[in-house]
């Protein structure tokens, strides 16, 4: 039995066999030739491209949100005319329908490659629609992702795009490990959003043989092949004893001495609450109402809007809601404006709170269908926008909630500027929520979705807690609560260092919950500032992190 | 006469004819049929593309590096078989050659769009082929700027893209005005660097009569439509006499107190040393050595590198030469390395010192070269790695300095992350350089390309005066030397700020020079850390630029 190592990034034991998500689709032979009908061959060319195209397309109803809109620019390709001609004039020439297709893509594909940068790497697009064709027309399974199986996999894959796995569920996938990423991955961030193992950056997993039977552990980053039954019995009792320990820590956070923590879910949509509840949120500490907007030709009504927020003050009567306004982008275009200028690096450019300062008619009806929705609430509605840089900007955004009617109104501090100038921007508004995975992206200039730059998205790193630690403390100059939503708060031992850095709550994906929960009763908050200092004082995050852990001996004890 | 106001960013005066740069081809009429001899129309259409290919080659090959690659990459479009096959198609069914061109570019075209995104951006290549092959076949003037003109002209357009501006020079261009772009943009930078006036941010300017007399005041951003002969004789005038001022102030940069600050030039390449030496330039405190990569298929030979290197030292005797280390990434890659992989947002992405960590090949040659070329030189060598973002990266590039025998290694403090953990850095250093344009750009998360968050990159935002200040600090602490090379360095009132902040040396385009020299000399450094306090003070951009002009009483003798 052999075993592979990675980070771990989402906790838990699973096991299954092993799917590989790199299907190739071997090339048609060039001198494949037709019956002679070549009516009926172009029919069957024609036919297997609209199977396509509508897959895709129904791939992108089902899966919605950003998955839609590239799932429905693949369809249209697959659709295209000049496209039809080409493969056309190939069978009329006597060329089978496969090889026909694949020639036809040939001239496509060059011309985009031959022009390099961003139009060379819609190459694979072109190819996925290819390989798709092909398949159909040799009797060939499909490339992609099954999303129904007898068993659960773990599904391998070089790097998941959230196309491939928007559609997937639980009950299908038993764990996620992949060759490139990060701890803040989307890959990461999905599956701890679904409650599913994953292991990141484990070099070599490509290389194992499908249907290998495979036992994850998502806490480690152990991958271990073909395990003993045993093996495997062994490590589902560990992880249980693990989940009852930390399950024994119950009701609202605080530290040991009592210093209160409110712990809270993120939240992006309504099938994300039941997870929430079932470990025991507090409230929603970011709820993304992306979901609301990116998959629609127009924007929701105003019910659609109270509906939907409604729905989550219902859930948590007593409780609070942060509402995060809509995040959209060049790289999240909304169908219902006009499509933003050109960006060549749409996480520096007009998203967020700069797309409503371009189209303030979509802020205000967020802003009134949320107060239409808090006016009869069970729970206390706080509404923060996001990309926030400076104080003038948070101070237009309270503005408009108080006009809207509002009364707790915040933004997110995710912009270093923000964080520098905190005591600036607390002025101006009720709370500070801190996401630290865009912060950490800008902090370092080290894009999220590049697998290489990985270490400088850890939030352990040294001039990240700073900038923590800055906003924190203007925001406890002026008794502004300034919370962390960002995958931060899910990292138990770092939970610990943000409550000493002086974060007034901590929102995650509801799956991490119990293990802060328990690892923050575990510890007095002098403990966590003492560990919080340190981690400061350390060098890189490496050193941070087992710096922090010397102030905090209460780990061991819960196996964290 | 008529007034329009923008952003002055290049200052000087410049008139002459407005060159409007919004060229459209019409389209051909859609019933146009040739005379019936299809072969002669598809030889004319075949010949219009190869003349339109080998004209965007040559435009790249007087132009080199970036532009290079994107004029090349049109060519290889221009000279697609797939796209002359569609074209002799239309034709043999009697339509004339520049309405099949029209329609062929269609199909592709449509394509294109429909994938949204960046392959959609694309499209603004493709029209531009075919706008140039449907002009010539229609007997129509080619689009693009004119390189050569009896009056130099002032270049109108929304956004100038480096494309555009590469082959430009003084003697044809009196002034650019562009309705887009901020205070660092290329636009602005580019200018600068040219010594051409220039305003940016110019609302209405596109809607300007082509032909029209226009005067540009590149200090104050008043652009005037049709002046009087003697309005545009005063303004040269009262330029003139601004610059007799300014240049009444000579040799080494110093406060009034005789505290030195070291003012050297910002150097593209070897065409730029003649007007550092003429602006009085102690030295080159920014060597960019991009133009020795980028446009080539092999790499520069270690010869090529040396004798680049020794001909910017040999320029300043008994001066100093800093020299950046290759600044690469997925938007300006290498032809002779593989192409990096996939990068949504290359600013975020492996550039620079990144880069280097993945092909170390590469900066051992470029170190070793500069080593020889430092071994018998009259000035002395520094070198530096751009995009550091921490201590280890750091201790990193020094090492491999120290190994190639070059005594001064020092980093960019361009990274928030960077200057956060200064003191960290500065342990491992000899000198820090502060580039305000990238450290801005990630600071507040506004991409220095995006027009509409010009004013993110304002470098008078407190938050980024707060990073330089932390910077200079942790420097000063351990007696390490800490200029700024950004655009920040050559606003003179801003220049005092920033050794009232503690930086140590100001490096900047040769034109600036002359007024920060003549701002430096006319107050104290007291004056200047009171007006680096007062800007700190300040909650924006536009109070601290006043609240430091009141500790800068000199200013307004120089008219600045």
């Amino acid at each position: 039995m052999s075993e592979l190592h990675g980070t771990g990034v989402s906790p838990g034991i699973g096991s299954g066999p092993a799917l590989l998500l790199i299907g190739d689709v071997p090339e048609p032979p060039a001198d494949a030739r037709h019956d002679g009908d070549a009516a009926a061959e172009k029919a069957r060319a024609a036919d297997a491209l609209e199977t396509v195209a509508a897959d895709l397309e129904a791939r992108g109803a089902k899966a919605g949100g950003e998955a839609k809109d590239v799932l429905e620019a693949q369809a249209m390709m697959a659709r295209d005319p000049g496209l039809a001609d080409s493969v056309g004039a190939l069978i009329d020439g006597g060329m089978a329908a496969p090889r026909a297709v694949f020639e036809a893509f040939r001239g496509y594909r060059e011309m985009l490659a031959a022009a390099g940068g961003y139009l060379a790497e819609r190459v694979a697009d072109l190819d996925d629609i290819r390989d798709r064709t092909i398949a159909l027309l040799s009797g060939l399974p499909l490339p992609g992702v099954p999303t129904e199986a007898d068993e659960p996999y773990v599904l391998i894959a070089r790097d998941l795009a959230p196309a491939d796995t928007a559609v997937l569920s639980r009950d299908v996938v038993a764990a996620f490990v992949t060759e490139a990423g990060g701890p803040t991955s989307h890959t990461a961030i999905l599956a701890r959003a679904m409650g599913v193992p994953a292991v990141v950056a484990c070099r070599g997993v490509v290389d194992v043989e499908p249907g290998t039977r495979v036992l994850v552990d998502g806490a480690s980053g152990v991958v271990r092949l073909a395990p003993s039954e045993s093996e495997v019995a062994a490590a589902r009792e560990a992880e249980a004893a693990r989940q009852a320990l930390l399950s024994a820590a119950t009701g609202p956070g605080a530290t040991a001495d009592g210093h209160p923590v409110p712990l809270l879910a993120n939240v992006g949509g309504p099938r994300d609450l039941d997870a929430a509840l079932a470990n025991g949120a507090e409230g929603v500490g970011l709820y993304r109402t992306e979901f609301l907007f990116l998959d629609r030709a127009e924007p929701p009504t105003a019910r659609e809007q109270e509906e939907a927020y409604r729905a989550v003050l219902n859930a948590f009567p007593g409780g609070r809601v942060v509402v995060r306004t809509l995040d959209a982008g060049a790289d999240k275009p909304l169908a219902f404006l006009p499509p933003p200028g050109e960006e060549p690096n749409p996480a520096l450019g007009e998203r967020g709170l700069r797309m409503f300062r371009v189209h303030p008619e979509v802020m205000d009806a967020q802003l009134a269908a949320l107060a239409a929705a808090a006016a009869d609430s069970p729970a206390k509605l706080q509404v923060m926008a996001p990309m926030v840089a400076d104080a003038e900007e948070a101070r237009w955004f309270v503005q408009a909630c108080r006009a809207a009617g509002l009364p707790e109104a915040g933004v997110m501090i995710e912009i270093p500027a923000a964080a520098l100038r905190a005591a600036d921007l607390a002025a101006e508004v009720d709370f500070f929520s801190i996401g630290t995975n865009d912060l950490a992206q800008y902090t370092f200039a080290a894009d999220r979705q590049v697998g290489a730059l990985a270490p400088f998205q850890d939030p352990w790193q040294p001039a990240l807690l700073d900038l923590i630690h800055l906003a924190a403390s203007a925001a406890a100059e002026r008794d502004t609560p300034c919370g962390v939503c960002g995958e931060a708060a899910s990292d138990p031992v770092l939970a610990c260092v943000l409550v000493g850095l002086g974060v007034t709550s901590l929102s995650m994906g509801a799956p991490a919950l119990p293990a802060v929960r328990a690892a923050l009763a575990r510890h007095t908050r002098e403990q966590c500032v003492k560990a919080a200092d340190a981690a400061r004082a350390a060098g890189t995050a490496a050193q941070a992190r087992s710096a922090a852990r010397e102030h905090l001996p209460g780990l061991a004890e819960l196996g964290l």
